[in-house]
């Protein structure tokens, strides 16, 4: 197909040094380094419109690298955590960790320009690692969607939807965070039920019947399921910093810290159960292992720096588990034979219903008066919000990427790393090149 | 094998599922957050029931927040460190890693219990990051354990293992710290031997006559042994913290660093230069790489936050790395052969002798006025003390799991992930399947 | 091959012991805890010698443990980053994190020996994480050159190297910080120009004429570049902390953060943009993703804590990705072809130009005014004597690694992990054993 790699040749580097030419004189009008002045003010802004009651906060202790490990947990989570988690598929480990990369480099920079125009101090976004940490949260949003089309999308593709996913996010997130005053330090809603439903919106834009009844590389070797345990691993372990990078500084952000350490740990107990009830001869599988074992950190999101006590965060955790393995199982075989919803990595298990799950815990301890601040009508309405916009921003999101001029794989080359890169032959099996794969299907 | 998986088929989720309901609802009687009130006090009483010399550390700047970044270390140790370092099995990563991340779920949240039973203030254990590290700590004895016995154990029989390990760890622990006042700040005796020894009393228990002759499966190949160096270098890196994250802070939190840093160091080389003179035609063997250079960090974990210099914490480091080494090549087949202990990791090569010598180091060190506190006869208590609890607790949780309502795989499938999970079929090397093995057996 | 076995057997082991030995002996006279007297000044001296500035530095709220999360973020880099990195080989994985960790961890004890004899107080080392961060790093210049040389030298002479650069590094140092006074914060000049170079300089020494053709084994398979990209990924996320570890605290370190976080992100873009463009058919080359994705980390290091604003950081970036690609792709082929210079991991396009970048940057940006102290001429002064140390040094030591008693690996045995470890032996391919690669030499 020298059609579709001319395209390529041409489309996708020079897209790719247009848009970061452009950030960076953007970056040059707008951005500059956080002089400490107002800062706190600022940062409280950020999280909370009604600042009033942050006096507690004994800001002469404050220095602005004090951020800078839950920062680095964060972003250990954003580019191992998220690249690996995806290596589970069997020619796909170049992609999942390379393009999650690229994807992530680049959406950090746009987050970091489409959150700060809303936080501007005299017509300047001020960096600092508070909007480090945020601009890389944003980018999940990216890398969750990213999940949903793994291996049925060009990297042109998805440096589009990293620009206007990212742009919507950031008024959604303005609009539940700063304008419906919402509690969502975790982001179950804004976060992860937002980049599940975006990327599920995505991908039946760009359903595939041609997939209906699967692709030979759709599926995991020993080894690739053991590189996806890395990015399990990793997203497990730092969950409570993502869930805590954000919090009021001291007892509060210990809270978060907490709640989300034992909904992880009960998680992973309901995870193994269930897994291994429904499945063939008890045994457990793999990718509930690696994904619902993670779904108490989504799930307790909302609700982790409220006073739901340790118990109440590990009930969330071990319904999580429950119904993200469940949802694995059952719901995923649904979504793409009955609503043509191809979900690679069933980001709708993993972030999806427990992002929602978070939402509603969310509203429930609200309203009983378990957070600090707000109230259960506001957190509804950041949930169906953060669903609004993720469900018609991904669908208009998902027409723009099916024009035909980005270079969409066909489907016979899906999941299949050697479609963009060059992979290194190897006992004929990663033969790395359309040639050969066309001499293959000739002989056959 | 019908009737071995319909067992397994029920047992493990219910236990599974009961175990974690248990623990939600002891969790919702006895567990809160810390509200650090009296919260110095207790911390101190943690590591030494005779606080009065702790006045120096000027409490005004401490945050509740402030021991999270070591919190993350040893957590990093404790499910990527652990769980790979077990990898380096030809067909057992899904299980290293896999199991590793189940026991140690569990196992925080019944150590959190069963430590805080000994410091309840008002009936309550107020949780923190100190006692989310010490949780972190008690589920390390059950995964050194776990290396002793791997391969050869069902999940069920290892969740009845972390819970009855744990508890005697926690009673030991209470013994030799607050009643004894011993040094153990890196804990060389009080989880490293202790972990070991109580695994190998377990496999001793569970000795199995038909791997006698070894088994075709009880070995790594090149990518298994890339996995588990994975584990063995956060091992490596973290240690430091490991050793030093319940020191008292400031300076002795420093010492605790160094000291380990530079035994970790100079144990490296020993180890490497000890595997090169032992082995065939001077070359490496990766078993002791893998495990050996970890074996300057075990060993000085006793003294670490001890005045004994740089340099004799790397004299430390040096001899944990020849007796290490050589322990692997020429004690682990006389283990096995002679006392019927299969000790698949190494464990006794790794934490068993290390933590002894460990512990003989703190009996030195206190002799000659290194510590700051304790005597010379409660060191050498603490070190029987946990010998003794070791043993006799892991020769009693041996018998336990020797029921056979247990599940305990058969000889012939011993190291092999496809008894407890779903795994891909690839080349025909990774069947995934009883029926395949059964086949292949008949037509070979 | 008996004879260089033989030599091996016993030269590699007894090396290592005596050095460990030696070194062992050095700390026990010169090296002793920071008691933190002077530790402010001193720690201020050793970045510059005018610290008259330094003032601003609110020393009441440093404590000793400040720094250790910003080591841990190095260390990983040396020992995860480095070690992974270099995984890309296919049958020369075991050394790469193997002799990476041996490397290191003689490196930093080496390093904190050389580095500290010019910071003496009353004729001892007092040792605290800066130290400790400064060791760190001096092992990274020999990690670079072992890129340079990888495959193609043994253990003894690599500990040979080991000595020699660090020592000559620690000379370097000392002149361009505390002689010359340049600014060199992230180390582009110091460590990445002059590892680069140093490698460089013996690889072109220890020029191998029969691989002018290739290697077989000097090529990747699919599982060793997963493997790399650990590598890369750990180094590209915790870059920001190489930069700003040894910053003046507080806003300062915050901008060499910023400024390496941005140019990091920006060389991505770049890196992929020119690998697509030049590579065949447009598609993606694993080694360029590996590498020069970094290359921004590098040619920041030297302006990363100077009032470049994120724009211009973020430009530095853009042309480090450039370069760097282009360097793999069309100069690493001359190098080798015309100077003789064969570089396995192509450090001159990752460490070498982009080092030489950041150098240029540095006497461009205090030129014009953009950092607090220095001149432009003792910033190209800086350049010069860390190139001509590495050229010269390299030359030297190469010659000195040249000598035959050192036991260089034959050719033909080149890339192969198996002349030092023990491998396990699978499906034929890894068969461990130079009887077995003499014997399918002769049959075929």
């Amino acid at each position: 197909m020298p059609a579709y790699s001319t395209n390529m040749r041409l489309k996708f580097p020079i897209l790719a040094l247009i848009l970061e030419i452009i950030t960076i004189a953007l970056f040059g009008i707008f951005v500059v380094y956080d002089d400490g002045k107002g800062h706190d003010a600022h940062q409280d802004a950020h999280q909370d419109p009604h600042h009033g009651d942050h006096h507690a906060t004994n800001s002469s202790e404050t220095s602005p690298m004090d951020l800078y490990p839950m920062f680095q947990d964060v972003h250990v989570m954003i580019f191992i955590g998220f690249g690996f988690l995806m290596t589970f598929l069997k020619k796909y480990g170049f992609s999942s960790v390379g393009i999650n990369l690229l994807l992530a480099a680049f959406g950090l920079q746009w987050g970091l320009l489409m959150q700060g125009l809303w936080h501007m101090d005299k017509g300047k976004i001020k960096m600092d690692i508070l909007k480090m940490i945020n601009a890389d949260f944003s980018t999940a949003t990216v890398l969750i969607s990213f999940g949903a089309v793994l291996g049925k999308t060009s990297p042109v593709q998805l440096l589009i939807m990293t620009i206007l996913e990212i742009t919507i996010f950031s008024i959604n997130e303005h609009l539940v965070v700063s304008i419906l005053g919402a509690n969502d330090v975790g982001a179950s809603m804004i976060i992860h039920a937002f980049g599940a439903y975006f990327g599920l919106a995505v991908a039946r834009v760009l359903y595939r019947p041609g997939l209906r009844n699967g692709h030979e590389n759709d599926g995991s070797v020993y080894h690739s399921d053991m590189f996806a345990m890395i990015g399990t691993v990793f997203l497990w372990m730092f969950w409570p910093s993502f869930n805590s990078a954000i919090a009021d500084r001291g007892a509060t952000q210990l809270t978060a810290v907490i709640n989300t350490y034992v909904s992880l740990a009960a998680c992973v107990l309901s995870a193994y159960a269930v897994s291994s009830l429904v499945e063939h001869r008890g045994k457990l599988d793999m990718v509930h292992i690696q994904n619902a074992t993670l779904a108490g950190g989504v799930a307790v999101g909302t609700c982790a720096d409220m006073q739901i006590q340790p118990f109440g965060a590990m009930l969330i955790g071990l319904v999580a588990g429950i119904i993200s393995t469940l949802g694995f199982k059952h719901l995923s075989p649904i979504l793409a034979s009955n609503l043509g919803i191809q979900d690679t990595c069933g980001v709708h298990n993993l972030h999806g219903m427990p992002g929602v799950l978070g939402g509603l815990a969310g509203i429930i301890a609200v309203a009983m008066g378990k957070a600090a601040k707000g109230s259960a009508a506001m957190q509804a309405a950041a949930l169906a919000s953060s669903l609004g916009f993720a469900l018609i921003g991904g669908a208009i999101t998902g027409l723009i990427m099916k024009l035909p001029i980005w270079g969409q794989p066909p489907d016979q080359n899906c999941f299949d790393d050697s479609l963009y890169w060059e992979v290194p032959e190897e006992e004929g099996e990663h033969d790395g090149s359309l040639a050969a794969a066309e001499k293959n299907k000739t002989e056959a």
